[in-house]
């Protein structure tokens, strides 16, 4: 494949106009040059998806531009930071316009929305699709959300209804089938995650702890409480679970599921007593729901309860994930 | 492959110290945290090295490790930045704990030796060995060196001996033998790329315009006339060629080399008259050579000259070049 047709690709993501005004070189020279506001924090995260890793090769192309996108977004919004800029680098077995056409609509839709400028990165022929996203953000400094100010006592609540992606992984793998209505749903859910920006902004000052569920509750949440050096207690009758999840599996099949599917994206939080009123007269105008699943322990280790007070046995993990990846987590 | 084996080389890279005050919070949360110097403009850039595309599979790891972040900081040298942080997104096939401590060692003592920090990325599990870098560094407002801004009359210039990488390469794809006792020099030039960045730095209020030859020199050069929109006439016989060059190959092929060989990492640069003086008593202090090599000129087009005043007839590019990628160059 001549070069040139990389150069052609490139001017996909040149053509885009740069509309920030802390952006004083964009695209096209040895690196890009930008001005971080003063006195700010700067947030940096990056996130590497692989077809048939992280997501379907044959998937909607615009739903991998939106996803490669929104799971850094994601840990932006986890960090209570405002996106900013973001680069990519990206490796394609070979120059399909049409697939470009439409990697680069779902991109640059959900950019727009958020207001990030694509400022650079790098295109190369290779075995297979891979994408490599890097989110900047920022955050007043002491005011970022970290995993580990989680504190004995602290409410655990987390956003909308995880588990959907996992049921639309699992079904795409012939493991579940998905209830009528909902599969175009629960599609979105694992194509289209919604980073939820508004509401990491709205925890600055509120929350403790956040993560964002990327590989599961069970095991981002284990992250709060490894970083924390605290435990929790999960009732897990109190889940969000969506009405996609309890018409297509069992009780303890969504439960499972909503525990240890990943892929959600949502936002998984501690916040201590005494701001919790606060936090729910916020979480009135989030466009999800923040439900509260458990409290943070002094004592560790993870316990799952029922209602009727016995364990909740959780055979880890609900489906096969096919994710192998993590973030550096020491 | 577990995951856990994955969370074992998150520790390579965790387990480095922080060593920069200006990193609030490294690897290990959903994003690092760090505090930009007031007043000074960021520099962002990122490249991917894939297995067997930009290095050889087989080659040693720990020159792996280095070349990833050399390129990156060659990009930043080429800006006139001050390196600070860096981000690695790494993509194996298998875990081999002999390649990871190799490939850290190599990457660290660059860090180290540059006072980079690596503040955070991501280790997937993927069918090739992928490595995306991301490296961040610092300008004053102004003072980046960027590609847009020669001017006819500029002298170029161009630093160390272009064409020992490609020399490298062609012996690698048996089209070239090295000359005695070359082999191991060479074989350095192509896996060990020492970035410019003392160079970059004394280029800040001298040069005009400024590239890194990492695709060949014409064509790195002609990203700085394209985007100058100027012209340029190379006086080849100025071409700086090193011994090993000079004692492998013929004549024409060693300036073709030079001219048209990728990998080398060298600064390629533009100084107005008034300045030269100003250059020329800065690069006695250099680590490397510092030759003029042609002139920039109003007339658009590149030409090739011989000392006898003929064209050099360039059959390009003069080694197959392993590498299809570009940065995003409009």
């Amino acid at each position: 494949m001549p070069n040139s047709e990389f150069t052609l690709i490139d001017r996909y993501f040149a053509a885009h106009p740069v509309r920030r005004p802390d952006v004083a070189l964009g695209i096209g020279d040895d690196c890009a040059l930008l001005m971080p506001p003063g006195g700010q924090q700067l947030a940096v995260t990056m996130d590497t998806l692989i077809a048939d890793v992280h997501f379907f090769a044959a998937a909607d192309p615009e739903g991998i531009g939106h996803k490669a996108l929104a799971v850094n977004l994601s840990d932006l919004a986890a960090m209570g930071a405002t996106p900013a800029w973001a680069t990519l680098a990206l490796i394609l077995p070979q120059v399909d316009e049409k697939w470009l056409d439409a990697f680069c609509r779902g991109l640059f839709a959900l950019a727009d929305r958020h207001g990030v400028q694509l400022i650079g990165g790098d295109t190369t022929h290779g075995p297979a699709t891979v994408i490599t996203l890097q989110a900047h953000g920022f955050a007043p400094p002491g005011q970022a959300l970290r995993r580990d100010g989680a504190r004995p006592g602290d409410r655990i609540y987390v956003t909308g209804t995880p588990g959907d992606a996992g049921l639309a992984l699992a079904a795409a793998f012939g493991k579940a089938t998905v209830a009528n209505p909902y599969a175009d749903y629960v599609l979105l859910r694992l194509e289209r995650p919604e980073p939820r920006m508004t509401q990491g902004l709205t925890l600055r000052g509120i929350a403790n702890a956040v993560i964002d569920v990327s590989d599961g509750l069970v095991q981002d949440l284990g992250h709060i409480l490894e970083r924390s050096r605290v435990g929790a207690r999960l009732e897990v009758d109190q889940l969000p679970l969506s009405p996609a999840l309890l018409a297509s599996l069992d009780r303890q099949t969504a439960i499972t599921t909503a525990l240890a599917g990943g892929d959600d994206y949502e936002l998984c939080f501690t916040v201590p007593p005494e701001r919790i009123q606060q936090l729910e007269q916020r979480a009135v105008n989030w466009d999800c729901r923040c439900t509260p699943i458990g409290v943070i322990t002094a004592e560790s280790g993870l316990r799952l309860l029922q209602a009727d007070g016995l364990a909740f046995r959780l055979n880890q993990p609900g489906y096969d994930h096919f994710r192998v990846t993590s973030d550096f987590q020491p």
